[in-house]
């Protein structure tokens, strides 16, 4: 396990508890010493190309922005038996880097868990963060069964449900879902605050909107950056939507009615995450 | 009491825990019926202009689009002795049709807890649903001070803070967080499911902000038409702001993070509402 913040941890835990062996990396000496102490780990290696030798998974779970670099630093000590995936939630650019600077490209398996919290961190990790939620799996042309059964079996440890996607059709729906609500939540809680007495005010429904706008932003620039082209696409179509929806409230007639009613029905069928 | 819905029962079931006698009148008489049952109203009156007659304070708890219709039919039945308040989420056009309608304007007191839920109806009332938050107020230049009192100590006893707006101001904040966040979850509903493949893995974030995107839409119309000005406001400049944090995201350089810190400080700041 490369990276034991909030989400390494997390799948370190739910691995142990599996039964599974992880040999727990971080650069972070705090992070890593926490890591063994709520037994995230049971062997902990500062030098990730350490604990990546005679792995038969690897995790990859390092801020996208670290992705290059961690990948170039252990590439040497992978051997072509060991399977690697990531945890990262944007696709295309890190299964073009494993392409690029991996020895065994085959086996690498790009894998997001859609799950997360907005606090961050080995303290903040629990062994029930992915039960029940869907990990995307992104194989691509060439990538070996026995790596993608590997990465599957990991992902069902930890207790998620797998879908498979492209990494293109992953980062287009994960920009709707989960990286423009993002940057919708950061937005509304700097023009929603604008006038002090807001705060005074404000109601649940602004407290659950803006929720994940104190997520590190040190974490989601990077990924923001990384799906920008994705993200400003699907924040296009958005705006487009509420534009012509608040258009239908400055005029009388049953058009506003309909759009929320179309909306209200699209929620009730949605049910709860991955459960 | 004239209306036993969500709001109208929430706040007769608190008022009655407090001791208070309650007049309860629908047009729904199921509804009534089930006011009554849930000890939500000592007396109940099919016939709201009966039902205001020699109360000390009478509260319109119905929806925006209903509220000319009701003034006009109690008029007729209220002393100078008789203050008026109501619960509308929209302040600007309820002040104004009570100066227009009511025989006695200065013993109207517009207000607004700033509460609800996406469920709707007298079933799924609370006592507790106003503990703790904020019921702002909005007097005008001529409101009668007994009346004032009278409506803050009913918001009181239900649980309420106190905070005074004007109407003008009322609507301007409100419009920014309450009705565009219900604008923008109908329309990250309706552009985030696009994918079908999105409802099998969208996340918890994408769920808590689109919560209340299944609100009554026969609610929220009447809502968003009359603040549609104040509404169409807050879009726009909620729009710029998005744009202006996507256009950071599709380049290098700190501008993103900074602003993503600036939102997250923010929502840190903000606690829960009203506690």
């Amino acid at each position: 396990m490369i990276g034991t913040g909030l989400i390494g941890g997390s799948l370190a835990m739910a691995l142990r508890k599996a039964g599974w062996r992880v040999t727990a990396s971080d650069r972070d000496r705090g992070a890593l010493r926490q890591a063994i102490r709520r037994g995230a780990a049971s062997r902990a290696c500062a030098d990730p190309r350490e604990a990546v030798r005679g792995a038969s998974v690897v995790v990859l779970a390092v801020p996208v922005q670290a992705m290059v670099g961690v990948m170039r630093r252990i590439a040497p000590a992978l051997s072509p038996a060991t399977t690697v995936t990531d945890a990262c939630s944007v696709k295309g650019p890190v299964v073009d880097a494993a392409a690029r600077i991996l020895p065994w490209p085959r086996m690498f398996v790009g894998a997001h868990p859609m799950s997360g919290r907005e606090t961050s961190g080995i303290g903040a990790a629990l062994p029930g963060l992915f039960r029940g939620r869907a990990c995307i799996v992104t194989p691509v042309k060439g990538t070996s069964p026995l790596a993608l059964a590997r990465a599957r079996r990991l992902w069902r440890a930890a207790g998620c449900r797998i879908v498979r996607l492209s990494p293109a059709r992953h980062d287009r729906i994960v920009a709707a879902v989960s990286h423009l609500p993002h940057a919708i939540a950061a937005a509304l809680v700097r023009t929603g605050l604008r006038d002090p007495a807001a705060s005074r005010v404000f109601s649940g429904s602004f407290r659950d909107m803006t929720r994940i706008a104190a997520s590190p932003p040190g974490l989601w620039d990077g990924i923001m950056h990384a799906n920008g082209r994705e993200l400003a696409r699907a924040a296009r179509a958005f705006s487009r939507e509420l534009a012509l929806q608040v258009r239908e409230a400055g005029r009388p007639g049953p058009r506003l009615r309909r759009m929320l009613a179309r909306s209200a029905a699209a929620r009730k069928r949605l049910g709860v995450p991955g459960r």
